[in-house]
């Protein structure tokens, strides 16, 4: 499994993401689930991924192939702007799917596949999109400034309620963060070490980008921290007492 | 959709479901989904279900008229413990799947079933089991205090990081409520009235139990100052300054 956010703010984008994926419990490797397209003080495309991992590492492979093509529409470093840089991904999506895709039905497997694809091209604000496995994506907004894949139901409720546009980048590494440990803590296959970028708006290239294994300070005391503060901010809300049914 | 959590506790059960089901978005409804079965000073039987509407009202419909029968393999109240109930609902759901199961699958749909069973039986300790679509079940234990069934994911961190058997069943009621609120806000199809219900140990008989719905003014204050919490918690951590890449 997987989890990865990606954040849409006024100052920029985050992306975070986790490295593990499995076929059974017995069978878990790591595998970088982040992916980045810099052509510096022009644009920075960061893709992200989840599903299965013949279909993503395809997809990727296509899209890299076609770094050396002149068409505008299949370069990713020649698309005039990030809708076309989506389209072009869910283009791509498209062609392993027509190859692939009989063939793991009568497999029964799936074409699972989703991907986060956050950005800047000169003349444009950043963007974020989610691409689906059909090839379609959506577009991050005011209201909906972040996007999952994969595990995404632990990790939710903090997002929900810390992340606005108006959220600092620095902020919203942080909570990206503790939504992680959120879904770590409470889904084995999803696990360290993390991805995390971040694009600064109108810098048009990586701003940082950090890799946090099991011995980063920071994470671990955010780790910790967290699950204090939770107990913490719990213990100080009221008890129902008014139940009043000797429970106490 | 539905949330049910479950939390069996040195001093008692407490068990907190919601009562939305839908078919679609446009076809949302409110039905009960805890069921008790009480014979006070020698048993309490306390019921939870999600899953289709159909196999569980089903399910339910037989397990009642089973209480007229001499049957104790059958009849909830005279099961010798509660190993006997876990096992006789098991029975039971394996009743409907014989008479619905072929049927559903020729509709493609499947037989989605699972149930939260807590309850004290004279002469045991009270006991939780959480019960699968196949019949078949398993027990809660001192490591794994809780089960939940339904619409889990979001909920489960701060269970996770609060519920231990030590808890308090006051306190316990709190978290469950704190749980079901974190779904309630990420997920559309679950929803209010709730119904809680504690189990005081050896009390054999319901200790408590009110219907939760958007009057309650102790829920409604959870809502807003959990909320609160986790911000004023979130903004206590420190930030990733390490990253020092003019992010702040």
């Amino acid at each position: 499994m997987t989890y990865c956010v990606g954040m849409s703010l006024e100052k920029g984008l985050v992306m975070l993401s986790d490295s593990r994926t499995n076929a059974g419990i017995d069978h878990i490797n790591t595998f970088r689930k982040m992916t980045y397209f810099e052509e510096p003080n022009e644009r920075v495309l960061v893709l992200m991924s989840a599903g299965n991992l013949a279909i993503t590492q395809s997809l990727l492979s296509l899209l890299k192939e076609h770094l050396h093509s002149e068409n505008p529409q299949t370069n990713l470093l020649r698309v005039p702007n990030m809708f076309e840089a989506a389209r072009c991904i869910g283009d791509t999506l498209r062609e392993v799917h027509k190859r692939d895709g009989a063939t793991l039905r009568e497999f029964n497997l799936d074409f699972t596949a989703s991907f986060i694809l956050g950005g800047q091209i000169k003349g444009e604000p950043p963007r974020l999109f989610q691409i689906y496995a059909a090839g379609n994506f959506i577009e991050a907004s005011e209201d909906t400034p972040f996007f999952q894949i994969g595990e995404i139901k632990y990790g939710k409720p903090i997002v929900d309620r810390v992340v606005k546009r108006s959220t600092s980048l620095i902020e919203a590494a942080k909570c990206a963060l503790i939504s992680m440990d959120s879904t770590i803590r409470s889904n084995l296959s999803v696990g360290l070490p993390l991805d995390l970028l971040i694009v600064r708006r109108d810098e048009l290239k990586i701003t940082c980008h950090v890799s946090i294994d099991q011995d980063n300070e920071y994470f671990n005391l955010l780790r910790s921290s967290w699950g204090n503060s939770l107990r913490e901010a719990f213990q100080q809300l009221p008890n129902p007492e008014w139940l009043n049914c000797s429970c106490q």
